[in-house]
C-alpha cells in the first residue's frame, strides 16, 4: 500500500525552517496504512528536509554553521552562469539532501519527543515550497 | 511486507561511532523478506546514521572535521535557552540526519566491502540508544 | 512490488559529479510499479548521492566547500593507517552520505525540473561504481 499527499508552505527565505509536525502525524493519523516507512521530500534543488529539536536556539545554530560553510555573500560559479545570488542554497541543500524517510510502526513514527521533521529553506527569497509526504506499508 | 525491530546501544558520549554490523546482517538473514528496503533510524535529535568504513583511522577524521564545523566548545544559542551543552549535537545530527535507507536483493544489502552502517553520537554524554531497522519488501 | 536494477559509472575520481538522468527516468518509465519509493545508492564508502542543480557552476560550487570542509592534501589518520591518500573521500562520504529515497507517483518522480539526481566521487582516482536502482510500490 501507497499513499502520496502533497502539501504547500510558504518561506520566508534562507534560515527559514517550518517545523512539518502540522502535516506529518495529521497525514499518518488519517491513513489506514500502520506500519511501514515515511518519506519527506520537498520539490527542488535549494531546500532540505531533516529533523532537529525544533526551537529558536538550535534552528539559529544550524543557520549559523552553514553561514559558516557557505556564506551567502560568498563567491559562487553559480552566480556567474545564471546571474543568480543563491549558490550558497544550492550548496547547503546538495549537502543536506531533498528527502528523509523515518520507519513508523503501528501509528507511531520513530522519533523521540524533542525531534521535529523539518522543512529548511536555503533559497535567498520567500517560495512556495511543495513538499511530498509517502507512507509505504501495510494496514497492522 | 514489513518488519520492525528495536535495538538499544550504549553509547560513551559525543565521538563514539558504533559499527552496525552485529545487528543489520542479522536482522536480515532472519527474514523471511528477502529483497527490500532496509532503513536504520536512531530516534532523538542528538545522534545519526550513516556509513562508512568502520576503522578508528577514518572515524577519527571524521570527529575532527564535525569538531571544526561545529565545535563542542563553541558558543551556541540552545544552550541559553536551555542550559544545555550540546548545541554542537544538534547542529552535527541536524546535518548528517538520523536515518539512511540501503536496497537489499535475495538477501544481500547493496553495500561494500568496507562499508559499515554505523550510529553516530553527537550527544555530550553517554546515551542509551534506540536504533529502529525497518525491512520492507517481498520474500524473493 | 519490488524491482532493482544494477549500473555501471565510470568516473574519473575525486569531485566528478554524474547527472544520472540518463538512467533514473529510463528505469522508472521501463517498470510496471508506477507509484512508491524510488531509492538510488551507490556501493562503497567513498562516493555519495544527492541531489542538485546539474550545471557546472553549482558542481564547481559543491567540490569547493567540500574542499574546505575537507582538503584532499590535509592529514588524516585514514592516511597513516593505510598508507592511503583519501581520507578526505572518507569524511565527505561520510557526511553526504551513500543513497537517497525519493517518492513517485503515478509514473512521476517527485523532484524539480532543475534538480537532478547525481553521483558524487569522492575518491581521489578513477573508479568503477555500482549504482543500485530500486523501486518500491504498486502498479496503480
Amino acid at each position: 500500500m501507497v499513499e502520496t499527499t502533497r502539501h504547500t508552505i510558504d518561506t520566508s527565505g534562507q534560515g527559514d525552517v517550518h517545523d512539518l509536525t502540522a502535516i506529518v502525524p495529521r497525514v499518518l493519523s488519517a491513513s489506514s496504512i500502520k506500519s511501514g516507512l515515511l518519506t519527506v521530500a520537498v520539490v527542488g534543488s535549494t531546500a532540505g528536509i531533516t529533523t532537529i529539536e525544533f526551537e529558536p536556539g538550535a534552528v539559529a545554530d544550524l543557520n549559523r554553521v552553514y553561514e559558516q560553510l557557505a556564506p551567502r555573500d560568498g563567491e559562487y560559479e553559480h552566480h556567474l552562469r545564471w546571474g543568480d545570488d543563491n549558490g550558497s542554497s544550492h550548496v547547503r541543500a546538495a549537502m543536506l539532501g531533498p528527502s528523509i524517510s523515518i520507519p513508523f510502526d503501528r501509528g507511531r513514527l520513530c522519533v523521540g519527543t524533542w525531534q521535529q521533521i523539518v522543512l529548511v529553506e536555503f533559497d535567498t527569497r520567500p517560495r512556495s515550497r511543495e513538499v511530498v509526504v509517502q507512507l509505504i506499508g501495510e494496514a497492522v
